[in-house]
């Protein structure tokens, strides 16, 4: 089998896709749902019947393209991500496992490769948490870990719910017909970049993932009288901000007495009410994000959270809730997909380590209904979710390869 | 002379001016120059005219609504305050200023009181700092405290200069037009909502203010790496957030070793970007409110918010910058005008009491180009810039009266 990955092509769809965007180049923001979002699929969908695949979209937005192979009653090989950005991302987290997913079965077709099975690309929809608060939207409803509930509980900031937005979009249906059904996936992989420095530092080409981290998402409201600035005296005061400030190096303080350097939490929004030079503020709304690989510490962190919660509202005199948004199980990668990978690796002469993933992925949920692992790509700096994430041209057609290799491996 | 307020229309006039609003009642949002300001602007400008008093607006759209006395040529006697409202404020604030300077001139007339100097209302233009980040444009322009340049300097959060958006919204000429001549004023008054709980808590009817403590604004913009919240473990980390919370305390604990219970401060404006669950901040935009009656003791808070922000920059290895958005220098009012108030409260009858006012008026600038003092009604509970805040209809009335009398003795 001669697989040749068509490199420069890949590169200007990725950057063909970038442009489809609210900010300019090279900053991304693309939320799901919104205009630019729905181009972008609109730019995907087309590239895949390009290549002749078969597509069907379910209610909501997963889009599924399909090459069959000889005996299409097979379980599937699946391979795919996402393609929404949070404000002002990159260009490649998540685009890279989409593209380079289309452009991996491009390439077995070309190669004059006959599958066995089916194999399919998945896009899934709303992998970032940014409207509705949580992550990984498509990928959890296909698994079956959320029920079709969500459609109306989740509401973006202008309380538009979940369904509202995706049938305005044009995706109907119950979400409950969503989920896939039991033996779907013969196996599923994810290529993406690191989002972290490893193989960069340690010039390593790829790395193959046999853990995903287990991520937890707190919403936190903070409230208070708020009042104004020049006479309310501070005894009197009871400002949410403070205690919202306070929150989130308790956050920091919980995660680094937690043992292991593996830990990470971050409060990554803040919104003040009413947000004026002049105010006392009333109400602070925060979103705080904990990680470990190992569930049992990261539960720690979040209670001893919950204590300086606690503590902070007792002291300050504000009312405090919080809300778990999501405190996923951390997954375990499946050797034989693993193994599929690593093979594709010796194959194709490229240096590869085994490593942990701490972001957060689709595979997640998917590792929940098929065997599953991941293929990471090393990026600048072990930077994303930012407009100077890059991964190179050479680094994302290695990765393309040795996903293609594997593919044609679980599919024979 | 037999003066009398129309206690119920201008209740049902504040009423009406409150309903002008971008939020529902009982909330008030009026950003300068927006359509509900415009809106409001309109309302008073009528309500002006329908009193048979001559219009003429400035530059900035500062609305003089004038009296002819039987002397037009001496300095006049002028009243007022503003009608622009921060998010989510009150009904109270300025407005009770506005339309009950507008009933005491009304009562006035009514009377058969005949002036020897011209009476007129002044309706300042964004007393708040909510669009330009500095409060009291209007009368620092009247003051000669604010050049011209500041209407292509001061922009809005969308990047829009004052000078643009004044023009947009109809008001036109050169800004360095709009400061007063000398000896314009031959006293100025405010009627103003006490914005603190000494009126009510004492059972005094009125307060006659002797002096206005000296705000400090400043802006902090904080700039890290930002990056991925699962994959830049903590110790690579320079979390712009975690740095503002830092600075928001610091700011507390820098009031609160002043040594005296007159100084404030409010970190009231706190903006996070990108502003995503799972992104590191990598830029936050902080507001800062300071004041004192005494300049010397705000001053030296000040300092030690430099000195926590150096030590902070350094520690989170964020870059921290600081503008100071102003520092002006308290107020000292009149002995001539207080006395006239003073008069006033003795021949209603009305209980009262010297005070300090500790928020910022544009009697503060009017103070530097007229003798001038201010008149606070009881609020309850000392609440402002929330849409609970209240004075009552007969507090209002007891005001407006007092301001009518004074007014009276100033312009004969």
């Amino acid at each position: 089998m001669n697989v040749s990955i068509h490199q420069d092509r890949l590169n200007r769809e990725l950057h063909e896709l970038a442009l489809i965007s609210d900010v300019p180049a090279p900053a991304v923001t693309r939320v799901v749902f919104t205009p630019a979002d729905l181009r972008g699929r609109t730019f995907v969908r087309e590239l895949c019947q390009d290549a002749g695949l078969q597509i069907r979209e379910d209610a909501v937005g997963n889009l599924f393209a399909r090459w069959a192979g000889s005996k299409p009653e097979l379980p599937a090989v699946a391979t795919g991500s996402h393609i929404d950005a949070i404000p002002n991302a990159g260009m490649f987290d998540g685009t890279v496992g989409v593209l380079g997913g289309l452009e991996a079965i491009r390439a077995l077709v070309r190669s004059g490769f006959q599958p066995r099975r089916s194999i399919e690309l998945l896009v899934f929809t709303a992998e970032e948490p940014t409207r509705f608060g949580v992550g990984c939207l498509g990928s959890r409803l296909l698994a079956g870990t959320l029920d079709a509930s969500g459609g109306e509980r989740f509401k973006d900031r202008d309380g538009n719910s979940l369904d509202e937005v995706r049938i305005k979009a044009g995706f109907h249906g119950p979400l409950s017909g969503v989920r896939l059904p039991a033996g779907y996936c013969h196996a599923f992989l994810e290529l993406h970049i690191e989002q972290g420095p490893v193989l960069e530092q340690q010039q390593i080409g790829l790395g193959i993932v046999t853990a995903i981290a287990a991520p937890a998402s707190l919403r936190v409201s903070i409230e208070g009288p708020g009042g104004h600035a020049g006479a309310v005296l501070m005894p009197q005061r009871h400002d949410a901000f403070l205690a919202a400030a306070e929150i989130a190096l308790a956050v920091e303080a919980a995660v680094l007495s937690s043992g292991s350097e593996d830990t990470v939490a971050t409060t990554g929004v803040c919104e003040v009410f009413p947000g004026a030079v002049n105010s006392i503020p009333s109400r602070v709304h925060l979103e705080i994000d904990v990680r470990d690989i190992d569930q049992t510490r990261r539960d720690e962190v979040l209670r001893k959270i919950d204590r300086a919660l606690a503590a902070i509202a007792l002291r300050r005199g504000t009312a405090i809730q919080t809300e778990i948004i999501n405190a996923d199980p951390p997954a375990r990668c499946d050797q034989l997909v693993i193994e599929a990978l690593r093979r594709g690796c010796q194959i194709h002469g490229a240096a590869y380590e085994f490593m942990i993933s701490r972001a957060y992925h689709d595979s997640l949920f998917m590792s929940l209904i098929a065997p599953a692992a991941m293929l990471f790509i090393p990026c600048r700096g072990g930077v994303s979710h930012r407009p100077d994430e890059y991964s190179s041209p050479e680094a994302i057609a290695h990765g393309v390869l040795v996903l293609a290799e594997a593919l044609a491996q679980l599919a024979e």
